[in-house]
């Protein structure tokens, strides 16, 4: 049943999986359907165009791209889709990720990227800011979200805790 | 009737009124609703806070903050709410927008922002992904977008054309 | 007793502790006494805004604050007191802490961040800056400074004549 | 009467002025008295260590140091005294302040520079700084940085009211 | 006869023409014939892909892009096509064209793209960069290139004959 | 036969051998000859000129020069040859690159070097971008390319496949 | 007379001239002979290897060498010169000078340039190093030099005292 | 005999020593006598002064500064002394290098540092470098030198000859 499957998400390289698996794995913990796939914007640019310029029709509404070095994928699926799309920038090259960063974000005028922060804190927000995005039409994942943060409160409030009985011992 | 209200738009101070009506220009264009609002994550946090957290139940779909320097304002909004967050980083400062830019994009795990570029071309892109967000549950909004970049194809069309002519005299 | 607890110490997260203990050994050997929380500005806000906001008649006199990424820590501290609040940027990102460094120290006029350098050796700045600061009411840190200088120039001694030593064998 | 001398400002050149008075303004609007110096690490290096070693039996309480490029000036009065320094990065060569910001905040462990943001917005905030170290013994102080912020505040719901009335005309 | 025009040269915007012009007034003192167009790798994927695709049959031997920003557009030519893609980032954002010129020069192992520096010596050096390609089958332009570089370096001689009479006046 | 030498490929040092044999790599696999050589800019200038003014008479037609920290090598190579020069920085230095990258491809105009990406995967391109600038007369390679390029794109359709059954799995 | 022509002062291009003569003015003012000329590491590679080459047989005592972008000039001559050459990099490109910066002073390990701050202040500058360079073998240097920092430690005191009329009128 | 004692080394911690040896290992090469020192411009700034101030009439013509993080020890040490002051930015902060370089770089008109590259090549080269200075007076060490650099080349020479066996078995 592809209605469920609501997110596209893409990366560069199957060597970027450990860091994307921090998107999949908030979509999966949020009950989210999502396709993963394989694709370059240098390497396979068709492919690349014909699964963006597809994807509103395949049923998804967000698209997550991720990617390292000059990091173009995420803006080529924003150039042939008007669904959001979040990029991830990844910082597998030399200069840390300043290349990836500035690649995905600072996109020109007309055609946005939605882009977080770099490998996995800036994936596993990549998963969450789908899950925000989807929110807005399905008050389900309002109710979810709002556990989320509850559980990340009470993390905080428990590492507290053990702070406390750590000086206290 | 404020339904069509669908956009929170804040910014950190009246000064960024001129790069941030790149914003409002998009959402008026597309007949997107919105409130414009001046509140800053240092100068006034209660009140930040406030807007943040009443923002969903107040029937805003997407809030969009822009701020420079150590711009907070972004990630003080989606700390308090679950709605989608697109971050404006401003160049205000004498680091040219590095700083606002790293202290919009780089949100540790688990609140995310949605960072667009810097300055107009970023303000504008806010806009349209604010439409683009809005869209995944609003057909007539997809259609206007399709139309919005045939329209930025044609000027491209005809930048050719003027060059062609340009060239031939 | 209370009155001895001059300094509030927050981190966003518990894997901060090692190096945010170079802040806490300096205030232990000086005699200061602290509390340590851990507290998040964007996943506990309410409650870093409460106790920011309660700190000065909870009878503290310095707050310090260690955050990486993009590091509001200490921002949103500074923004709910008028406290001195001292920064700690955390370089935990792929960015080697220019986020944080950035994002703790470019706040906009009107909420001053007291910024010290990233990592260890701003931590310790970080507990040092605490002191001197207190010891503009309390004369018995002045001669305790004044001793931990002078200790530390006794290393520098201790290190010359080790070398002149290992030159000499 | 020097009692009321509480801080000592002080810059490399006399073309820092219009940058520094940001602070001098602030401590002036708080009654706060201070000295201001002109006085450089590299060309006047004994003036600044004599200045530094007097400055608390002087009777001051925190120290202002403001200067660009590779900026010692900070650290050259925090290597002499154990008062409080803030150091003021100024943005006045070719790499627009990344020199001096680097140059006051990443202080070595041991020698503490309180650093606050590049020139105006950090200028004024080292004032502000500088006064909420004095609140810590000076309860005066304190209501009149709480009024301080308050009157910040009201501007912001002034900048709003002014903005929803330019949107309805 | 197109068998002249061997350089296709791009580039994302009509406001860049007075960059690029640095390279086609160096292809015009060179008699290499040349297209010019105005394509986007954003606005305009489809267009571009399919410009790069048919390059080399179209009788191309050499592609010019220039774009800023998150600068592209080099590489989806260098995506579609195996002819050598000269990419010239341009300076037009807030970070004075570090976006673009790691957009364009940090491509990942597989597209290469040959990166000139920033603006208008970037664009001339394109130019230039273009011609030595084309040298490699066409004698006629080596013979130009040397007499081109004898010409710089008379520049060179006469400046100095120029210094030594302003000294001797 | 040294008619296939078409290339020469020079670094810096002897340590540069695993990073530039990526760009050796893919010569060896398109069956292009080429040379390898060590000198230095700095090092060896009179060598490094000598080889670059005598490469195209002794039958290369294109250079390739790898070389790290204030990175001369492609530069010198430039200015002393209208081959085209290919320019790979290396990230061998504390700054990881920055450097190199700066001082190879920010050159004055007047003298081009073609710069790739930092290190393995800019030395594959630099390969790579010889191959496609000797393809502009060599049919025999256009083909070869078309090949390398279908290949990468079976990679990741393979990568793909492999990624269906890891999930389903 | 060539004996009082202790320094070769070289640059790029006859646009540095007006930073270049913070050096030559510096020279004057101690009555330091000294040569200026213009030649480019690429486009007069060999003029400034021979010019390099014979500094030291020509007198020379010192080379200070003026360039912007990816700045070689320093280095060229290093290469063919064991004088001490004091590199000046000039901030005339898009990126304000962190480009010449690198070129000049990331030197590999071998040929050493004394690098001095970016334009006006580092141009100064290296005309002092220079003197001071000389002074080790020339007693009536030092007691200009001492002259000249009294002379700007006065500066000090007078802007000093100019500030207190400022303030008490 | 302290005449051969040419050349002071300081450095700010016995941690940087083995950074800085590869700068007495050039020294003893050369058979230039030094005096190596820790001393700290924050630490021991009245130590770091005085003998700054001695170096010349102790009959020392070069000073070596090795520091790291906001690196004031060789601007502080040029602020005391004319004799030419060499120093070398260590890499020892989570920002690489950066910081260190800048400090030490970017000095105001009138104090000149001559700044080699960062750490082991750095190191080396200030000791060539302070060679090359003494050399001005000293013709003994021109011939080492130029034996120095010939046996550089000799190394280049013999690792092409290495390459070549490597590539023919």
């Amino acid at each position: 049943m592809e209605s469920v499957k609501s997110v596209l998400m893409v990366m560069g390289s199957p060597s970027d999986l450990p860091i994307m698996q921090e998107a999949s794995g908030i979509l999966d913990s949020f009950g989210v359907g999502y396709d993963m796939k394989i694709t370059s914007a240098h390497r396979t640019p068709d492919m690349a165009a014909k699964m963006a310029k597809n994807a509103r029709k395949d049923g998804y509404r967000v698209i997550i791209a991720g990617a390292g070095f000059a990091a173009h994928l995420a803006g080529a699926f924003a150039a042939h889709s008007t669904l959001p799309v979040i990029g991830v920038p990844l910082a597998n090259s030399a200069l840390s990720g300043m290349d990836s960063l500035l690649s995905t974000v600072q996109m020109p005028g007309g055609i946005p990227v939605a882009t977080v922060g770099l490998d996995k804190a800036g994936a596993k927000n990549a998963g969450l800011l789908a899950v925000q995005i989807l929110s807005i039409s399905d008050d389900s994942l309002i109710a979810q979200l709002d556990e989320y943060r509850k559980s990340m409160q009470e993390k905080v409030h428990e590492a507290n805790e053990k702070l406390v009985l750590q000086r206290d011992s």
